[in-house]
């Protein structure tokens, strides 16, 4: 008996609607609390990392499955990160690739392309991160990097904080910024440094590769978020003068030494006790008042999963995709 | 820009030779000389494991990533294996599904059916297996399951011992025994029980489901080399009476509580000194003599990968598949 799959290229992935950031915020937040219930199976993901032949990070390869028992759909990411894939192979940083599967049977039901999902899903995590953890009364962000993911982080926190009345945006390519502030729904500018971005903002949002811990403590006005989506953009005494410390799963992240976190919390400077996850953020409620917050998600399988779902059924509906044999016949059945 | 990729449904697999015992054994045993010289990349592989409501085992689904840096290629297998697929669905057991990525910049370059594979390598492992440990002058072997995984062994294990006099097979199922007593190339007979197919055996072979434990010491010939492709098939006084005990991988083998290496091992009765790697058996050369021996591999990663890259290049070579855009423009690139 034959075995068909669903495919969807990447422009079957937007006719289905990942560009939809209402719905990815609302897919975030709702796999968060099945989190919170212990629906989700999710061991931590497994990363290859790749060098050039002088030592240097060429990239990662990563592999990310989980299951989600209460959707009944299981699934893996396999994510490939290079850094220098633009200026060497005019390639995306970023290019992944998502196969759901039946978790009754295991057969694979749809294989996709998970690049957008991948930057719209992170961009949502933001979002619903400003949603329960930006100060009281936050109106001006600041957004640093406006590639694939920054623009999806920039679209995803119009969504979720409708009330923004600016937003402040630094690209090291300025016409990337300026990009990006024509498509955002709110004031946006393109600013010419980051600390012209991040001085005076209440909600701070980086998405860079950048490893300098570029941003510094005293840009910060007393009472903002920081949220950090590449992995070392805040110097040290911004996380350790934090006073609410936030991540999505301090496993994963503590298996990671180049982490600015996981460095300070081998080194003996942070106890992790201090440590919240946002699953408990999420079930717990907004964290009212002040001060200074720090919100550093690594992303979850989850994450891609219940977005890729969605996606997947709504292609079904539509009809979009083509449909794929895995056999016609299996040999040996 | 396009991006393109291979996809190979399982009868382009087999047109592109994946049922080619010779060469599987080859990319075996030469993906076992590469790892000795450092050149594979592998972390465990990883699994979610499946019950059904009434906390019986249903299946698992496994993340494989590997990277072997000769050959430069990089890739994962996502593998199904749900035990009751036959009787529930009319599935098979397992169902793989390969994706190949090119190492430099990450971009997936095929997606194929692992399924067959997966049985091959596995196959293959044990001939390796044999060719390697099988005491002097071994020429009777016995192979306990009929089934997918079983087909693939008694195939290559006649490719690995060109020697061998006859294989006796038994399965549950009588029909499944006799069909492959016709498909082998060497005087091969249906037995009616695991008991017969094993007594004067120089080479046994478990390719069953089963956790029972079934085959049992004092139906073991003095000189022989038992190899367990499912993973609780020998009384535990089997493993413990061996003298010489190898497995492939065995930080992978210890993550699983259920295998009965681990047990023995976790339970104190079991020195994991005691325990040898296939790779350093295949560096060192054949284990001469006689004796008891026993081979536990749990399946690797970098199998399926050589194995799968073997048969996209043929398939390049031969024009065999369909090809797949991941995107005809990749948004916000």
């Amino acid at each position: 008996m034959q075995l068909r799959m669903l495919y969807l290229k990447q422009e079957d992935v937007i006719k289905a609607g990942v560009l939809d950031f209402d719905a990815a915020l609302k897919d975030i937040e709702e796999v968060f609390r099945m989190m919170a219930k212990g629906e989700v199976v999710m061991p931590p993901k497994v990363a290859m990392d790749l060098y050039f032949p002088d030592g240097s990070p060429k990239g990662h390869l990563v592999a990310m499955p989980a299951y989600i028992k209460s959707l009944g759909i299981a699934g893996i990411k396999w994510a490939a990160g290079f850094f220098k894939n633009p200026e060497l192979y005019g390639l995306p940083h970023g290019m992944d690739i998502i196969v759901l599967s039946d978790p009754e049977s295991g057969r694979p039901l749809a294989i996709m392309d998970g690049t957008l999902i991948t930057a719209v899903r992170t961009g949502a995590v933001a979002g619903v991160g400003a949603k329960f953890l930006a100060p009281d009364g936050a109106s001006v962000a600041a957004l640093i990097g406006a590639g694939v993911v920054g623009r999806a982080a920039g679209l995803a926190l119009c969504s979720a904080m409708r009330g923004l009345s600016e937003v402040k945006i630094y690209d090291l390519k300025e016409e990337k910024a300026r990009r990006l502030v024509n498509e955002l729904p709110v004031d946006a500018r393109s600013v010419r440094s980051a600390e012209e971005a991040i001085r005076d903002s209440d909600i701070i949002i980086t998405a860079t590769t950048s490893h300098s811990q570029f941003v510094k403590l005293e840009w910060l006005k007393k009472d903002c978020l920081c949220i950090e989506l590449g992995k070392n953009e805040f110097e040290d005494s911004v996380i350790l003068n934090s006073g609410v410390l936030v991540v999505d799963y301090w496993e994963q992240i503590k298996a990671r030494s180049w982490v600015s976190l996981t460095r300070l919390w081998r080194d003996g400077l942070l106890n992790e006790s201090r440590i919240k996850s946002i699953i408990d953020v999420v079930e717990e409620g907004r964290v009212e008042g002040g001060g200074l917050r720090f919100f550093s998600p690594i992303g979850m399988a989850c994450e891609d999963l219940i977005v890729a779902y969605r996606i997947y059924r709504t292609a079904r509906e539509k009809g979009l995709g083509i449909e794929l044999s895995l056999w016609e016949e299996p040999y040996w059945a």
